[in-house]
């Protein structure tokens, strides 16, 4: 089965977790927007034809399934690839984590677009700045806090977030910090001393076979401006 | 087995979405940090010898499992206690459906604290004033509208949010009017004309036998300032 991922075409972003994923996996998929500048997605998202619509991207195609919510595509792909863990209790913890790493996801992009998604970066930078500094101060060593914790507490050692092999979290978690590293270079700087584990399975992420060749090729989207992850030097610090 | 569940005493908050399933159920559970004014709650967040320490509250103790984050405790629940579909596409979708209501839930909540959670609403009034504004302009409509076109498109009629029977889904989309209705009560009378089958679910969920007991009970903690549905009439309108 060929899937179909669909996301914004030009930036990483939510869609970024789900093309990991289907790297890892060597899995046979189309990222769709990127062929046809979005059209397709367009009529998926705004059509009257569909059954179950999406509320946004990214969604994928798989059969005759339609799935939506980054987390909820994960947990598909995971069971089906091998990039979950087999037993149930695992399988809701990998969730678990992931559905963290989502709230995460959205505060750091709201350090950007504190107001409204709807409006630039520049209609709200007096509100990005001050978000960004409680962001940096509390909630972002928060986060990482957790996810090193996480990894010191792993019965089966500190490789992975879960067990002793790789899940789609870990995978997540690499695009974590990656993000963060561009976006907060000062900050991210200061904090990694303090989570090594974390970067120590960013590490082990990039250096995977199939992570490295799909991070060296034309498949992956530079980071850029209009993504999740910005670089504004004076929300970082 | 009795459920243990876990969440900030004094607010409905993300545990009236758990609580409402458990209810509905007619689980046996203890809802543990209204009886020990959160004591247990925060050995477990922050006690260093939890395996797997969840991130925030709400948590269930389900036997052996703690399991974390509101939409995976539902989609662990929904299954055991009939409130989620049979089928794998229906149990996927409904899923979906949850996680939009938790991206919602977080733009609710931002409407009053869109920079810190640590700060009071006092220290970020005029900031909220102008997310809020921005809410009810764009993302109100655009989240009610798209929960009314998931009810139009039900092939087996309009009644619930999947099939033709009830899901944790509905008692969420019941959670959120009710809590937008008491945080927004102007903006909402003048979208109500407008998502007809959306209240219809609210009423016909608030009817149910269960629910109804719930509701007028002791149990049902009443809306205040401190959830994540406040009344500010300076962000409403």
């Amino acid at each position: 089965m060929r899937y179909e991922l669909f996301y914004w075409p030009g930036i990483q972003g939510r869609g970024e977790f789900v093309r990991l994923a289907l790297e890892e996996a060597a899995a046979d998929y189309v990222d769709v927007a990127r062929k046809d500048d979005g059209a397709a997605l367009m009529r998926l998202l705004d059509g009257d034809k569909v059954d179950r619509p999406p509320f946004a991207p990214p969604f994928l195609r798989a059969g005759k399934l339609l799935i939506g919510q980054t987390a909820n595509i994960l947990l598909y792909l995971g069971r089906r690839h091998g990039l979950a863990p087999a037993s149930e209790a695992g399988r809701i913890w990998t969730h678990q984590l992931q559905l963290t790493m989502s709230d995460f996801l959205v505060e750091i992009h709201d350090t950007h677009h504190p107001i409204s998604g709807s409006l630039y970066y520049q209609e709200q930078q007096p509100e990005a700045r001050r978000r960004a500094a409680d962001f940096r101060k509390t909630r972002l060593p928060k986060f990482l806090g957790y996810f090193e914790r996480v990894l010191e507490r792993n019965a089966s050692g500190d490789r992975y977030l879960f067990g002793g092999r790789l899940t789609y979290a870990d995978l997540s978690l690499f695009q974590l910090i990656d993000g963060l590293r561009y976006a907060f270079p000062q900050a991210m700087k200061r904090l990694a001393k303090r989570h090594p584990k974390s970067i120590g399975v960013h590490d082990r992420v990039a250096n995977r076979q199939r992570i490295a060749a799909y991070l060296s090729s034309e498949r992956r989207i530079p980071f850029n401006q209009s993504g999740i992850f910005r670089c504004y030097r004076e929300l970082d610090g």
